[in-house]
């Protein structure tokens, strides 16, 4: 984007460019990839979730942060909520066709640092080349 | 962890779990998913570069953010700093064995939102079920 105006919001709308800072492409990476973003999707892999199941899986999330967590996944797109006019109110949330490719994509690395967390601290305890 | 002490303290140096608020993968998770921290991944999948042009090519990062993300990422085990004992200083970043593996998946969850771009800004242009 940035000096080309309409003609790059056009080719934006074809691809994202994460490495343009105007793009809309890293708003959404900054919502998949936040710490709550990427728990909630892992955890919405199991399928669907009341609020409260989701909050009691991702470990340590405040009730505020995960529903700004969810708001943010649902108007991208990743995440359906669906509320069910009872008392007291019932809402469920799972991932939309869209979610499940994106979960899967952040699965992939999640599960990468979880395997490799030995690697990782065995690299912290060594001194600097 | 938590209330299970040394007996999961060494699970934990099997694989991390990402739920668990006190596992430090958390920690690795944060540095691998941080915005600077996926894009400098992505950058230095292309090889070596000095710290200028790296700065160049992740669009709108600051000195100060760069050099941070740096450090993270070297203190994981995920970055080789290099530097030249010259004046004026030469210092060159790349990935080792363990970040390209890291980077790969970065990469590949990078790779579908810049891809999926066009369907999330669909979904965000849709009125909440």
């Amino acid at each position: 984007m940035g000096d080309n105006g309409g003609a790059s919001l056009s080719a934006q709308l074809r691809r994202g460019d994460l490495l343009d800072p105007a793009c809309p492409s890293r708003e959404a990476l900054k919502h998949v990839t936040s710490r709550w973003g990427v728990l909630t999707l892992m955890v919405l892999r199991d399928g669907t979730l009341r609020f409260s199941e989701l909050r009691r899986r991702v470990g340590g999330v405040s009730e505020r942060m995960l529903a700004q967590t969810l708001r943010w996944l649902e108007d991208d797109g990743l995440v359906a909520r669906r509320s069910y006019p009872v008392v007291p109110p019932h809402v469920e949330y799972s991932l939309t066709p869209l979610g499940e490719e994106a979960a899967a994509r952040v699965a992939a690395l999640a599960d990468w640092i979880e395997t490799n967390l030995p690697r990782i601290l065995a690299a912290q305890g060594e001194p600097a080349a």
